[in-house]
């Protein structure tokens, strides 16, 4: 089952999210829109408002107020990706030019604190004070997993749980509230917030760590850009640990990743992702991957039974699944 | 007299909206928390929280209603100014070592973002819809400001008028709003706000042109880093707008310029320099943010004759002088 197949059931929706974000990235600034809509028509799975879509189903469903949610999402995803790239001095992104690439830094840092601040603009025509202050608490815990990326660079010390820490903020948070905020902005009741919460948190785990893994097995044409990228900056992802608790690779692969950060990441990688690809470092993190999609599935459970809850149920086996 | 005269009669607020700054930095990160706090304690004038106090006064003066719009303009504009540093390459700000210069620019794009998230956190706490749009339309603009200031880099063609839309963007519009949000606040007739606002709009012009003057004029002790900084990378300010209106000079001062952008900036500018300083440049922009001042002292005849009214007027008169 591809993820647009799932999304069929609520094409409309998606579709008037999708020209809702358009709508709200232009501005009377021609290179802030032009560097916007470049990141948003390269496409992107919009996980984030189909789950807030689908998690608004438990409640009032109201596509007016919804929006207001689902779209400061994913321009705060969109604003994060951007800097994101900066930082990591990437070239492309879904298979094209980023925007420091495409046009410059500059460009790039200015249109990432452009869609947040737009982000704010659209989440402020909601008058739920619950609301900003998830939305505003989440970009901060983003940060510090942005900046706890960058300390743990290149440390091959560091341990699962600082790992599964990082992606938490980075990653499973935002797709968490992106589930409690639909449920919340739908005024379904708090105990369906809080299970929709632990269902998008378990799948933002997994799906951070599948991300992980297809960065280090996956070939470009599956992830729209060259495989190797997180080890070649440093980012050691969880088979990266696993495969450095094994004892035969331990001294080779150590000595891989510090010829990769003397050459500061410029160099041939592949003689580490064969180390890695051959470790059962890909097994152990696919395993724990789907252990969090389990846990998802179960969140499901507590939830009615409604189609909303089928088709999250078949998301997170997409994820679980996810090869692209 | 000095600015810190000026605030001696709320000692007290200012010095507890310090404190708040501080304490709204701090998170369990503690780079990101260094970083910030680093920017911080270099000072700064405070002008923004101040403007917040001072318009609250027009109204029902509740500190702890205040500091809620008070402590997000100060962190929005310390996150931008990190931002900037980036863009600008800036080893010094405040006579200290940037945050970019200190740690590295990825420290310093996401204490930028981490400030930004902090400034909506504190915000949300207010329950009032209209603040949140305005603070958030104020971001937005802001970096379309930033924006056409990169745009117009070594634009020897630009305007006048292209250089005011871009200040007022950059630097006026925070200032304005600094002065309505704490009225609104305050909850203080709109009137009163809108009266507010058009003060901090010529107070933040004129300021803005000062500064810019002063970076053509100042010493390194005046400024905090060394004067000619704008013009190095490229920024025409408004005496060297007026300057290239100057038939003897605008040949040489022309081809100074193509040779700066040549080397990009990384270049002895003191010829440029010393051509502004001798053209009528520097006056007619003096001149300018004058009439700015005067045009702010007007507003302030639409408030009542409170003591908070002085204290604007004497700001106002400080900025009109202001060498430092």
């Amino acid at each position: 089952m591809k993820l647009w197949d799932i999304y069929a059931t609520m094409k409309q929706d998606v579709s008037y999210i999708e020209r809702e974000l358009e709508r709200n990235i232009r501005s009377d600034h021609q290179l802030l829109t032009e560097a916007s809509l470049h990141l948003l028509k390269a496409g992107g799975k919009r996980i984030r408002p189909v789950f807030v879509l689908l998690a608004g189903k438990f409640g009032t469903y109201d596509i007016e107020q919804l929006k207001r949610v689902a779209v400061p999402l994913e321009l705060i995803h969109m604003a994060s990706l951007v800097h994101d790239d900066v930082i990591d001095d990437a070239e492309m992104r879904r298979g094209q030019l980023t925007v420091k690439a495409k046009w410059d830094n500059r460009v790039a840092m200015y249109a990432g604190d452009y869609m947040y601040g737009q982000a704010l603009m659209v989440a402020t025509e909601l008058r739920q004070p619950e609301i900003h202050r998830i939305l505003s608490k989440a970009m901060v815990e983003m940060c510090i997993g942005e900046m706890e990326q960058i300390r743990d660079f290149f440390n091959t010390n560091q341990t699962i749980r600082q790992y599964l820490l990082r992606i938490r903020r980075k990653t499973a948070l935002l797709i968490a509230i992106s589930c409690q905020l639909g449920a919340i902005a739908a005024h379904a009741e708090s105990k369906i917030g809080y299970a929709l919460y632990r269902f998008g948190y378990n799948v933002g785990m997994a799906f951070q760590i599948r991300d992980d893994v297809l960065d280090l097995t996956g070939t470009e044409e599956q992830i729209g850009k060259p495989p190797g990228n997180d080890i070649r900056q440093g980012n050691l992802t969880l088979p990266v640990i696993f495969a450095l608790q094994d004892d035969k690779l331990q001294v080779p692969l150590l000595r891989e990743i510090d010829r990769i950060r003397e050459q500061n990441g410029d160099t041939d990688v592949s003689a580490a992702l064969n180390m890695i690809r051959q470790s059962n470092g890909i097994k152990r993190a696919e395993e724990l991957a789907n252990r969090y999609i389990e846990k998802a599935l179960a969140e499901l459970e507590r939830l009615p039974n409604i189609r909303a809850r089928r088709n999250l149920r078949d998301i997170a086996y997409f994820i679980a699944n996810r090869n692209h």
